[in-house]
């Protein structure tokens, strides 16, 4: 079970030069019967299905070859998001910081995750971190993708 | 835009010897918003996505490697289904029978694709065939996967 925290960024620290990606990511589905999204991320081509919600949350990931995912990746039309992650040391912890571009410019959020529930309620944000949103759907990446970014 | 009618087949003609393969599909996704299908064919391994409905119906199948495969099959557990497809020649056309195993053991379904709405209507199916059940929701492969049989 993944254990994550997420938090708005509004005063984003200096992230020249951090370990960063571009992810390209769409979702050839969405919902609670089966989610199945496609990532570039790098040189990297996943498709990544999920079934399930909650503690019964099945997740397989494979690679695809450059043809089969653009063949498949037309098919997310108005279905995706565009970021750069950069990953930041902090403490034994790495935080996510996903830089949205495109519609979504504007919106960076971080994200963390946690060996445990307990490692996770006793974790204290740097100062530049903002509001918590973990769980909260509207910031969930499959709502950004087809609903934008919330008013 | 695909012109086909389905029907029943209650008294099967002799199908030995006829082309045919064995077909197990799974899906990863269903419903309105997306379909995603996992099909192996014989040799071959396929995923297909499809988006949107009737008329506006997007799709894009591409072949995956054995490894993928497997990994992403876990995930359809429950939305199975097994059958060996013969394809008869009738004339110009093909008629497509299914027979079904496993749950569905017992149901054989013809399919014939045309060309045109107009060789659909004047289509004139062979005695063996049964009732039609072109456009009954309960004869979709998706269908049959996830509730079964209709009683």
């Amino acid at each position: 079970m993944e254990v994550e925290r997420k938090f708005l960024v509004t005063d984003s620290p200096d992230l020249d030069g951090t370990e960063s990606d571009e992810i390209e990511q769409g979702y050839l589905a969405l919902g609670s019967d089966g989610e199945v999204r496609l990532r570039r991320k790098g040189d990297h081509r996943l498709l990544t299905a999920k079934r399930g919600s909650g503690l019964s949350r099945d997740e397989a990931e494979v690679e695809l070859e450059p043809d089969a995912f653009e063949s498949l990746w037309t098919l997310t039309e108005g279905r995706r998001l565009h970021k750069r992650r950069h990953v930041i040391p902090h403490g034994e912890l790495k935080i996510e910081v996903d830089v949205y571009a495109g519609d979504l410019d504007g919106l960076v959020v971080a994200e963390v995750e946690f060996a445990s529930e307990d490692e996770a309620r006793r974790f204290e944000p740097p100062g530049w971190v903002g509001q918590e949103v973990t769980g909260d759907e509207r910031y969930l990446n499959e709502t950004l993708a087809t609903q934008g970014r919330p008013s």
